[in-house]
């Protein structure tokens, strides 16, 4: 047996992460201000414990674009390195000394913001430049260095006149990559991943009016008051904010704060959020953030992936997919976490120990902070609910825990808009609305205004119609159904009301056996039976005299398959069915049983059928316009 | 100054590929089936030019998941490795062999297919694995070989008393990785990657009927005839297909053999594709693959992300934004192309020679396509008109070269369902639609139900009217009209139809100017004016009373803006404008004007308004409701 070493050669490995060390090339500006920012927090750390006893003062981070001498340029004034520091980091590829760092000072760094992880993020660097140089000043009391590598495993290293402390990068931008030698590209990076980061970030300048400066008012003689200019004067343009919300303490944030950092956020977003959930965890895992409820729109596809993740206020990714629960992604803000691992497969984060923790813990908070929404002010909630009740209902759909706890803020509103919640509508119908078998019977609507007849016989009735309208409310009324005992929903117009709630009153006929069986055969004549299931019903005089009906079940099987998950295989491509209820004691129908010519009563009967499809959205088309132009010979 | 070389120490390295090699660990499996694959292609290629004087067979690549062990087994009967080979080989991270072979065996090896680059694959095992062994007998005459690594940069090898060829791969599956013990996820993960990987990969065994007997049916005395059982045998389950659809000749293929591999491509998929494109194409790059046009529905968003990209066999990635032009991520298929960068940023992919050559190869071949089927068999092409028309309609609005290359296929159907092309339907509208202004009108509805009266009345002077339903139709029409002269388009509600096209002649109106002012008064009184602008026109008489129409430029821009891009800001938000158009000719009109009292006017300018409204939808709620009871009144 031998035994030996797997080794690496740097003229092989160099080349590979020149291409492929990130799969994005503009990932390497975000490293190299990771750096640079690390450099500035170690400083801050070494003077905070004494070790270094130079001034901290206010230091920034530089970006220069120079596109004449295809350069880019990123200063920091952190701690720097010596020649030999410089030997010892940066010549050897993959050697963290940010890890160095936090092992050396362990308990005291531990909250000091350091990025670096694995020393390979400098090395970016040649993803996109021909030529590196590193100038660099250490705080310590040595002479600067002068470090050049053209990409080739050589570099030279030289002493360098430089007197200030810090570190200056210089890119060399490779033809292919000259895309980054546009301002408006590197401030676009800047803006999508360092827009947070804890160190300021110059770039350019900008000129504003002189704080120090009052511009005077002087009259002329006709009284007239002329202010003169203001002074300009030209200042850094920062282009980060060092503070952002969410690493701030709730207590000392204010409304006005949450929402200036949402659009800070989103500037391109007009529409203020509704409310806010602030997470901050330390244990078992490190996570702050703040969760922002936007108003939703009732399409469940369009408003995901607004969420951005960041570790240590370095922007990492807008999927949150596996790390916050899916009915979630509809929400915006912001999370940070160092805890998430990020270079693992989607199927193994979820299945992650430490990752279900973070994403059960964010949905006890939300359903905590709704909880206290609506005990708070209860007003103020059911004015949102229409906006937020997508999320909730998807939630309440596809997380038991939530489920349960939304038994308490989840509303369910009427079409006149009182909101009940579940416990109160029970209590406000279970005398009304139990029918025989001593079933609860709740009644909805899905459109106000299109089954507004139907919605109008079940008031009649005195009966409460519940507005329902996300698209996947036949999946919540499924689950509901089956979690409560005795209860069912029936949309209004799923058939006459009082086969919907059935009563043991009934109600008397006028016709005898034997004209219900003429008017049967009748009927049948004149309608198309595959369009339309004739049902004969004794029911209030003054109701309609044709209802047009469709039946509970098959509908909402319909819908459950369109929406996706549950319904009944095939039932999305079975023809819609409907039912034409006959009302047996209604005038007009006593009138087309008496008139005398077929003709005639088949005429009545159309024009009844007519109306009955008009009343449920049916009668379309040609058919309408052949309606509407004998209502005018009508009215003449 | 000081001269140096960067280095990369093993120790350093090796714990970040472990970690970070791929973002994705389920890579680990594609990349040791490839390697599997190079090393049986190696031996083919070695076998054909006479350099190994072994017989090549009919290898295969076994895939084995011992559970209880937590070992993953990945046997090739490929070339093997000497001792020496895999201290070469092995031994040094990112050496690779693949690179060496096809240097040394350049031109003749230029198709074998040979899939590695950057002698980094193997290494991907340590991603999953805590030990990894390989145990493997070169075709040469040299003594088998037997390597372990427990992920520490150590190793041993020692002899090995394998005999048949090839090398077998061992992973011992780390604790954190125990989801690739399940065979279900291995054989998703083979399904995934590795479908059409050209050497036959085993994973497991299935029974089959032995197709070298035949059951025999025997008679009984009573004439009963009874089939014994088939024989069953074992054979290997073959995962893959070696040979897919698109890496043969188009000419050696069936109509049927692209429907089959569409199937296998997506086989939860029912429908069948309408049809497809073979590309094939080798300077100045090379790509082959085959598109698919499905079935289209109007929703834009749902259908991306459907077309598979490979490299040389193995699937890469579904998402080929930037290299198939937008238009066309609608269409499904294989694109494989080992030319395409992919560790590049999109930005830099877009802008990228070769990438943009491929795109327009793309779109050319579409095209050309298209315009084949058009002339080929037009009654066909037009029958599937409506399920391809959203892809062609988008690429005439976002490619220039698409846009006029469609001018020779693409359609513009009536609601008569003909189908003309934009020459055809000029030449036959441009003596009757051309307006008294010189400029030709095209008319067209959006919905044939909704738009029933406007359409019919369109059609009552002998127009043509298109139906043109597709969600960015009005964007098309926009750049139509400023790509064509002398040419506007107009939907038939936009206006009554003698105003849409506005000829020389003028109608009569029955209604003196007196007359006309008293109706127009009347009207404002009766109709609010913020719902709807009236408009006296003297009209057919046969014509309807009363219009609703809304005006073409405000709609238009609305719909724009709804579907992004163009439209004019703020118009989105603008309430709808109707207008009441009433025709001064008609017997009703007069009949209201020669009506004796307030109330009975204000009942008929009601009825009618009711009765316009419904016509163009607009008669909803409680309005319609109370409609359809007072026309059950009329009724009796």
């Amino acid at each position: 047996m031998t035994k030996g070493n797997i080794n690496v050669s740097v003229e092989n490995i160099f080349p590979l992460i020149k291409k492929f060390l990130y799969s994005d090339h503009e990932i390497f500006l975000r490293e190299l201000i990771s750096n640079a920012t690390d450099a500035t927090l170690k400083l801050k750390h070494l003077t905070n414990v004494g070790e270094a006893k130079v001034e901290y003062g206010n230091p920034k981070i530089e970006v220069k674009v120079d596109k004449k001498g295809k350069k880019i340029h990123i200063t920091d004034q952190g701690l720097g390195m010596t020649a030999d520091e410089v030997e010892k980091y940066i010549n050897q590829i993959a050697f963290s000394g940010a890890e160095e760092f936090l092992d050396k000072y362990k308990d005291s760094a531990k909250d000091s913001g350091i990025i670096g992880h694995f020393g390979l993020g400098f090395y970016s660097a040649f993803m996109v430049a021909e030529k590196v140089e590193i100038i660099t000043k250490s705080y310590k009391d040595e002479p600067a260095a002068h470090w050049i590598c053209d990409g080739s495993p050589e570099f030279t290293i030289e002493p360098h006149d430089k007197t200030e402390r810090g570190t200056e990068i210089i890119l060399h931008i490779a033809e292919d990559s000259t895309e980054f030698l546009e301002e408006s590209r590197i401030r676009t990076l800047l803006l999508k991943y360092n827009k947070f980061m804890p160190i300021p970030i110059k770039f350019g300048t900008k000129e504003i009016n002189d704080p120090d400066f009052t511009p005077k008012t002087t009259k002329d003689k006709d009284g007239k008051e002329t202010t003169e200019p203001h002074k300009k004067i030209t200042v850094d343009n920062i282009i980060n904010n060092p503070n952002p919300a969410w690493t701030k303490q709730p207590t000392d944030l204010k409304d006005e704060d949450y929402k200036d950092f949402y659009r800070e956020l989103y500037p391109m977003q007009f529409e203020e959020p509704l409310f806010n959930i602030h997470l901050n965890v330390d244990y078992p895992f490190n996570l702050t953030g703040i969760l922002y409820f936007p108003k939703m729109t009732n399409d469940l596809n369009l408003q995901k992936d607004r969420i951005q993740l960041y570790q240590n206020q370095v922007f990492v990714t807008d999927n949150v997919e596996g790390i916050v629960p899916e009915f979630l992604t509809m929400l915006r803000g912001v999370i940070d976490s160092p805890d998430i691992p990020l270079n693992v497969s989607r199927s193994y984060l979820q299945a992650d120990g430490a990752v279900k923790k973070i994403s059960s813990y964010i949905t006890r908070k939300v359903a905590d902070k709704l909880k206290s929404l609506f005990n708070n002010n209860r007003e103020d909630f059911e004015k949102k609910w229409n906006d937020i009740k997508i999320v909730i209902e998807y939630g309440m759909l596809s997380e038991e825990k939530f489920f349960e706890k939304a038994e308490a803020f989840a509303l369910y509103p009427t079409v006149d808009n009182t909101y009940f919640t579940y416990e109160e509508l029970y209590n406000k119908i279970k005398a009304n609305q139990t029918d025989k078998d001593d079933k609860l019977v709740i009644l909805y609507a899905s459109d106000k205004e299109a089954q507004h007849s139907y919605i109008e016989a079940a008031k009649a009735k005195g009966y409460e119609v519940l507005l329902l309208d996300s698209p996947i409310v036949s999946h919540l009324i499924q689950k509901l159904e089956t979690t409560k005992e005795k209860v069912s929903f029936a949309r209004v117009d799923g058939d006459h009301i009082d086969n919907l709630i059935k009563k043991d009153e009934t109600t008397i006929s006028k016709l005898d056996e034997d004209q219900k069986k003429a008017l049967d055969e009748l009927l049948k004549e004149v309608i198309p039976s595959e369009k339309f299931m004739v049902q004969l019903e004794a029911m209030d005089s003054n109701a309609s005299p044709f209802i047009i009906t469709q039946p509970e079940f098959m509908r909402r099987m319909k819908e459950m398959q369109a929406t996706g998950g549950g319904g009944m295989f095939g039932m999305g491509s079975m023809p819609e069915m409907y039912n034409l209820v006959v009302n047996t004691n209604s005038e007009l129908v006593s009138e087309i049983l008496n008139t005398k010519t077929k003709k005639k009563q088949e005429r009545l009967i159309n024009q009844s059928l007519d109306l009955a499809r008009l009343s449920q959205g049916l009668l379309k088309g040609e058919e309408l316009t052949n309606f509407i132009k004998r209502s005018y010979e009508m009215i003449k």
